[in-house]
C-alpha cells in the first residue's frame, strides 16, 4: 500500500505522546528547538537563531539544520506507528541549498511511504524572517519502527 | 586525478587555520565538541557525552552525531584547499549503525576525492569507552571549495 | 535565488537539444527507455517492461529504476542551463519504496534548486498499469553545470 | 554486534546460491555484467565496456555504474543472510567521482554492518584498463533481509 489515507483528524493522545517524547530529547532542548505542529504523517520543528548555533561564517551550522530535520522526520513517522513502538533513524541524506539564515529555521518532516518495518520521509528546512521563507535544505530519511519497544 | 598524494608532513599553518575556523563554530562549542587530530585530508572531532546531547532514549542524538561528522568531513576537505578559500557542505548522507553511546563520540572525516570545485569525503563516527570502540555511523559527503572567499 | 521562475513556455530549441542528447545515450536506447515530457525544470522518461530489465524476482532491477531516474533528473537540470554547457551527475540517492512493477516505469526529475554551478533535483519513479500508478522510488540528486563544455 | 567475524573460508553452497541468483537477473545479463568474486561479505561484479552502456559523452552511463554497484552490494549482504531468505535494496547513495571509463568497470560491495533486519554496505566502482585502476564512484547502501522468503 503506497497511499497514506489518514483519518480526518489527529487524536489528542498521539500528539501528546509525540510532544512528550520530544521533551525528553536533551539535544533539542539544548539547541532551543521547539516542536511546532504535529499532524498524522507530518511534524514541524522550529529553531530560533542563536549565536550558539552557528558555523564559522555566522549562519546556522548544518549540524543544527540536520538535527531538527532528523527529529521532524522521525516524529512524522512516529505519528503513524502502532501503540507501544518506538522510532529509529536508519539513515538520512540532506542537501544544503542555501545559507541557513533567518529569525528561525523550520524543519518539516512528511511521510512519503509508511510500511510495517520501514518508513520513508521527505525533509524540508526553511529559513524564515518576517519577509521571507526560503528553502535552505531538502532531505530524505529512512526510519525503522521498533515494535514492542515503547518510546518511554 | 583520483589519487591524493599528500606531502609527507602537514605544515603548522594549515592546522592553525583549521583550528581557528573550528573555534568560530558556535555550535561545536555549544555541543562541547573538540577538534582532535588534523592532518592533510583527515580530521577527527570528539564529542564527550552530556545529558544535553541526548535523544529520547538517552543515547547521543543523531543530530549531534551528524554535526561532528559534517564538521570533520568539512575540515578534512578544507586542509587540501588553496589559500584564501572556504568550504561549503553541499550534501551528506549518514547511516546510523548502532546506538550512539560511549564516553565520547569520535568523528573522522577522510577525503576520498579532491577536485578543483568538489571534494568527496567518507565519514565515520565511533562510540568510545575505555574498553570499546564501536562504529556507530558511516557517511558520505560532498563539499564545495569557494575560491577567493576566505574562511574568515 | 531559491525560487525558480520559469518563462511561461518552453522554446522549441531547448526541448530539441535535450531530446538529441538523450538520443545519444546508448544505455537508454539499450534499455528501451523513451523520453516522455520535457518542460523547463522537469523531464519524464518511460521504461516499458521487458524481461531484460529484471532482477532475480522478476521485477524491474533497481539499476534500471535508477538509470531512468538519474537521466530524468539530469535532463531536468539541463533544461535550465545556459547555451554551450553540459550536465554531470555529482551524486544521487534513491529509496526503493515498493516492488518496481507495471507495464512501464515513469521517472520524473524536477529541479528543486538551480544555481550557477550546482543544481538539486527531486526524483520520483512510478510503476504504471492501466489501473494503477504507484510511487516505487524517490530520490534526490546533485548535478553540476559544465560551463563552456557543450553537450555535443 | 558491529564487528563481522567471518569463518575462515566460504562454503561452496553460499557462492553457488549467489551466482544462481545473479544469473536470474535479466538486467545484469542484458548489460553484459559478470559476477567476478564472491566471498563472505564481499562481492565484485565486472561490466565490460560496450557502446550500449554509454551516456551522451561516450562514457559509461551512471545507470550502469549504479546497477552493478547495487547488485554487488546486495549480493555482498546476501552472503551473510540465513538460509531461506532473500535480499531487498532499501536505498543507496552514490557519488560519481570521475568519468566512468575503461576496458571494464568493477563494482565491489562490502558489508560494513550486518544486522538481523538491516545490512549496510559500502560500494566502490573502479574503471579499469591494462595500465590503470581508477576509483570512479563510491556509495553507501541499506539492504533488508527478507526472512522466510527464499530468493527463488
Amino acid at each position: 500500500m503506497n497511499e497514506i489515507t489518514p483519518p480526518p483528524s489527529l487524536g489528542p493522545d498521539v500528539e501528546q505522546v509525540v510532544r512528550d517524547s520530544f521533551a525528553r530529547q536533551g539535544l533539542m532542548h539544548h539547541l532551543g528547538a521547539e516542536m511546532h505542529e504535529v499532524s498524522r504523517g507530518r511534524v514541524s520543528i522550529r529553531l530560533p537563531f542563536r549565536d550558539t548555533l552557528t558555523q564559522q561564517h555566522g549562519y546556522f551550522h548544518a549540524g543544527g539544520t540536520s538535527a531538527i530535520a532528523d527529529s521532524a522526520g522521525g516524529y512524522a513517522g512516529f505519528t503513524l506507528f502502532p501503540p507501544g513502538s518506538s522510532v529509529l533513524t536508519v539513515e538520512f541524506k540532506i542537501n544544503l541549498l542555501a545559507p541557513a539564515q533567518g529569525d528561525y529555521l523550520e524543519a518539516i518532516g512528511t511521510v512519503v511511504r509508511s510500511g510495517r518495518t520501514l518508513t520513508i520521509c521527505q525533509l524540508e528546512v526553511f529559513g524564515v524572517t518576517a519577509e521571507r521563507r526560503v528553502l535552505v535544505a531538502v532531505g530524505q530519511q529512512t526510519l525503522m519502527c521498533m515494535h514492542g519497544k515503547p518510546d518511554r
